[in-house]
């Protein structure tokens, strides 16, 4: 299936795609309302530069242009196919377009995957074609895509015939064009414009993460929104959020099909498959993605993407003329992870004299709505003072009220402007009485909302990202900073469950401390001797015929004499032959007892996003409450204690109820060790269990009691798990 | 502290303070600017039928009235006085009306407990007024009351002058005036009245829960909206939450002061104190309130109270005509709890003839938009097919597109109309294109929506609300009926912590099954003969000075024999003495040893919320991740259901791992009974622990193995705990 090919290594140059010298318009109809009319109509209408070659055997011309009977006829530049005719016609058309040699197409025609068997056949020719021209494609099932500083309208449908659309510095890329468009234009009714928007349909050919890829690193872009039902590029995203990051631009996501009727939906609406939801998750939590679930939060984040201050810290100020609104944004503030500080005594002395009778100047500060007779400028000079207060970073400000909101919104603006630190303007009724004041502000480019709850969601949204960029700029350690060298393992050809020792011997091959044990032969139990060991120990049976060796009753653990060893070893290879007659017996492995914490350690070589680390506190926490983290290998030191910051149980590692806190850098070293061994042999190793490993009090390291590695089947190919 | 005081028993009639026949404005001004100037012009203005009697002795008229030297002098009839004056004169004022017999006042001035200590002795005498006068205040610190339908602005502020504000069926009470009074304004704007507003500032006398109480029994109420900062009226809180139930009306409370800043704020706001914010939030999951976080999430929620249809269940059906928008809705509405089922083959078969080609007939039902040709008529076919099917119970409808959404739109209302199931309308853009299309839905009364997370988080709370009110009608026992009659325990006289075997004594004596055990004196220990118990067991320390017997090293476990047995009982005396010489010891407790699940309970009798009963895990997922819940008591068997339902580690309860589903029957049973315990002989009992508590396989019980009461240090009077 092509939907599960690893990712394109380099990221294609999309430049001729969106701005291409001339566009062949396969499909071209006279009649301005159809498919293959609409486009016609916009790109010769809207004022693209470039040109425009309408193909269709039946007419001589079309609008005023020579119209050409195939593709093969078209004259040169052109560097863009649109394909409008019945999906049975596809596959012929994209071998023209590559026996012409233009690079790109968009597919608007629908028919294929997404109804199911009924399109399955053209399906399968439209990926011969594809695979035979290597012409690429949008879509197919697209409505197209949209250049708004070229005015290049390739599409159909209803927002893509809207011309005066705003032109901003935003570029979109929607799995869903019906949803998507319909989210341009709220935008633009909201003053928010786009410069690419991409409707990606199937998905045949060009990915959503592709576009993304390639747009987040324009220079005319600030932000991509991203409108996904799903997506098998898994990599792609993990990519995606560390570049986003590096560029400090984020990509706005729009995640749908999170639910089982959702996927059902989604499935339906393209056919595309999706990769599992968890790791989804994580790849959306640790890149520069912000999540988004509504046109407002787009909308309300690019105020932010505009202002050009960024706040040092997460220290807000809140001002207010109403101590019910202070209550509320303190409340918000605390919510998105934003500090509410009170204010130092120095910055109180100084605002005494500035702040109206009656009023509180702990923060939130209420100054109360007393400010009337002096239209408020008081009140700015308060402002003032907390801007310049270095307990604060950043501040919220509730506008004065309607009647004198403009004249105060004038000196406010003066105020912002000399303070290198950001505001945020909450007005406090509806706009209506606020004209004035709101333009003043707008203009002055000010983040200004009606919803303390949208303006400070978005705020939070935005220091999250912040945090995250920081983190990465802050890391000592580069990803290729590696532990350990990469080890050869010398792993059986055949695919195969490794048995406990083997498996342990691996961990130990990438330095990861297990315990001591030795393997006895069934004829040597009886000459064992006591000044070998040190008990307790425990007694397992070795078997490569024998994965569950507790189900099997072939375990005994806290032997304390020697006695009770040898007999524990015979009993143990008693029931493994009971419990799988003629099961290879290598003996029995005697161990140290470890003690410790118990925590899972967990990697897998995932078919859609490749290697992958999970760690969980065992038990209850991690089976019931599903309590686990997961990283994307190869990671650090660093990102490995971030992973142990995450779980909810986290409590634990840091020493519960007066227990000593645990050794938190042995057991990061052994996760950042485990993505090292996940990702020098993915393709050969499917997953590793370290169940459990024993975390020792601080200082005295982590030692792994059990492991089971799971070789994949067939060591070049992984068949996509569920 | 006035805070502290039980709420009244009964709801007091506020009739002739919303509605007064005539009222005092005492401290009534001719500047009409001012605090005093503006309540006599709106009250002489704006349409108030009653009478209005200025009270200032520098006037012998205001505003063409006579004006009164004291409102001793004002005629009848006089309901209700407006207090305005400064704070160190409104006592007297408030002593005045008193003799006057008039039974309200609303007190505007500003300068008591809200500015700390230099507002202490104007609170003192303030409350020393109230207490001679019998006069029941609203604020002081307070912006009025506002009746809509009666046109009585009796109070100041930008939201109380404006005297076209669309009369409707909600009501507000709010503990902060700017903010509330800003919420009307805003809903104002999108088409929402309210018919009664009251702002309560600092609550002195009347609390923001007894109006919330009084208005939500008014008939022409159809909801009441709270903007709450804190309470100490949890009981009133509980009894609102009970009431808005059996009323079906909920109350949509926005309540903040959440957070570490967000108390202090509101702390300084009014000077209110506020129970605690855990038992808060169970009185709102568990009684008839939806939150709100937001003035759009009242608008929205206003469609459907206006709304008359109610579905019968949460099985929904999306009908879109872009994939993408189905998706979307479909993850929404299992966000929210609402079930999205495929459609059964029946309707499927009935959909086809009128379905578009290449469309989706699962739910989601997907039409793609190719309707344009017949201007989507087929689309309300469908539409109307799929409200007639019996797998669903309500539909969420996406909008035709701008161009023909008007002509759509009178036909989908039709087909609504023609349906008893409820519908709910998502506009596709942005409403500029709709405007038509949108008066004819609004008229039809059909809840409509720009946003799609918007409209399912309404429907979803709406949902909620219907499924507490189904639960509360569908209880087979009313909270009278008791599992066990009121038992005499002949408590102690001085408060003290009762000991383990005091403890289980009083749970047996309601009827909570306890571990066997003995009481065996030290000179008894020697004696002991083996055929008197079944071991193992367990021995502890029987004595009323050592509260923590694990820490005194005075418990053992798992004894085997009688030797064991003897020799524990020893040991176990000598660790108390060394823990605690001098300590009276009454001997050894020895026990079986229990066997089952642990699991905590837990009753409290919470100074504001009265006696409330917790229910955990233990361990750490009590400790750590904080999996407990709560129910006030007393409460039934089903309840105790529900309580076992909503913790997160319910699934080790229904049998993990292949373990046995444990007796949550009896497990139910003993959390109902412990609730009559804690009701029973609140006041006298302030706390009790039952850990742990065994619970055995489905009908084999449970037992406690350990348990502790606290009493009350003074019967009659329980200090509030933070």
């Amino acid at each position: 299936m092509s939907q599960t090919s690893p990712p394109a290594a380099s990221t294609t140059d999309f430049a001729r795609l969106l701005s291409p010298r001339g566009i062949a318009l396969i499909g071209a109809s006279a009649n301005a309302a159809s498919v293959g009319g609409q486009p016609l109509r916009y790109l010769t209408e809207f004022g693209y530069a470039g040109r425009v070659y309408p193909v269709n055997p039946k007419y001589p011309q079309l609008a005023g242009l020579d119209c050409y009977p195939n593709v093969r006829e078209v004259p040169d530049p052109c560097d863009l196919a649109i394909i409008v005719v019945g999906a049975r016609h596809v596959p012929s058309v994209i071998d023209q377009c590559g026996s012409r040699g233009i690079p790109f197409a968009i597919v608007l025609s629908a028919g294929f995957q997404e109804i199911g068997s009924r399109g399955a056949e053209n399906q399968r020719a439209l990926e011969q074609a594809l695979a035979r021209s290597a012409v690429r494609i949008v879509g197919p099932n697209c409505i197209g895509v949209l250049n708004l500083n070229e005015h290049i309208h390739a599409g159909f449908g209803s927002a893509m015939s809207n011309r005066n659309l705003l032109p901003g510095r935003l570029a979109m890329v929607t799995q869903s064009g019906g949803f998507g468009f319909a989210m341009v234009a709220a935008a633009d009714q909201q003053g928010v414009g786009f410069n690419y928007i991409v409707s990606t349909g199937n998905e045949t050919s060009i990915k959503a993460t592709e576009f993304i890829r390639y747009l987040i690193e324009r220079s005319d872009t600030d932000a991509v929104v991203a409108y996904l039902e799903g997506s098998t590029d898994g990599r792609g995203l993990i990519d995606i959020g560390r570049r986003a990051l590096e560029l400090e631009k984020p990509v706005l996501l729009w995640k749908v099909g999170n639910s089982r009727s959702g996927k059902r939906a989604a499935t339906s609406h393209t056919g595309r498959l999706s990769a599992g939801s968890e790791l989804f998750r994580r790849a959306i939590e640790q890149g520069g993605f912000i999540e988004i679930g509504d046109t407002d939060d787009m909308v309300d984040l690019a105020q932010f993407l505009r202002y050009r201050k960024r706040a040092k810290g997460n220290r807000t100020a809140i001002l207010t003329l109403s101590g019910g609104a202070g209550v509320l944004v303190a409340d918000l503030c605390e919510a998105h992870g934003l500090e509410v500080p009170e204010t130092s005594t120095d910055t109180i002395a100084k605002l005494k004299p500035l702040a109206y009778e009656l009023g509180s100047l702990t923060n939130p500060i209420d100054l109360t709505p007393q400010g009337y007779s002096d239209g408020f400028a008081s009140y700015n000079r308060v402002i003032e003072t907390v801007l310049a207060a270095p307990e604060f970073d950043q501040a919220i400000v509730r506008s004065a009220p309607g009647a004198v909101a403009a004249t105060w919104a004038a000196g406010f603006v003066a105020v912002a402007a000399r303070s290198d630190k950001p505001v945020l303007l909450q007005w406090g009724t509806s706009s209506e009485h606020y004209r004035e004041a709101i333009e003043t502000v707008r203009q002055a480019g000010i983040p200004a909302f009606l919803s303390p709850r949208r303006s400070v969601s978005a705020l939070g949204a935005m220091y999250r990202f912040g945090v995250k960029v920081q983190r990465l700029k802050a890391r000592a350690q580069k990803p290729s900073d590696r532990p350990v060298s990469a080890q050869s393992l010398d792993l059986p050809d055949s695919g195969a469950t490794l048995g406990e020792r083997r498996s342990k011997q691996i961990l130990a091959r990438y330095g990861i401390p297990v315990v001591r044990e030795i393997l006895v032969a069934e004829s040597e139990i009886d000459s064992l001797r006591s000044d070998q060991f040190v008990f307790p120990l425990a007694v397992k049976i070795e078997s490569p015929d024998i994965a569950h060796k507790t189900e099997a009753g072939a375990v005994r653990l806290r032997i304390a004499d020697l006695a009770s060893l040898r007999k524990a070893a015979h009993e143990v290879i008693d029931s493994a032959r009971n419990y799988r007659p003629g099961a290879r017996i290598d003996g029995v492995l005697v161990q140290e007892m470890a003690t410790g914490t118990e925590v899972i350690l967990g990697a897998v070589d995932d078919p859609y996003f490749g290697p992958t680390v999970m760690f969980g506190l065992g038990g209850v926490l991690t089976e019931v409450l599903h309590d686990v983290t997961h990283r994307f290998a190869p990671f650090d030191h660093d990102s490995a204690l971030d992973m142990l910051a995450e779980i909810k149980g986290a409590a634990l590692l840091r020493g519960y109820r007066g227990a000593p806190a645990l050794d938190t850098e042995a057991l990061a070293d052994t996760l950042a060790r485990l993505s090292w061994l996940i990702h020098d042999h993915a393709g050969r190793i499917r997953e590793i269990d370290v169940n459990p490993l024993f975390v020792r009090p601080h200082g005295q390291g982590v030692v792994a009691a059990d492991a089971l590695i799971v070789l994949s089947e067939d060591g070049s190919q992984i068949a996509p798990r569920k």
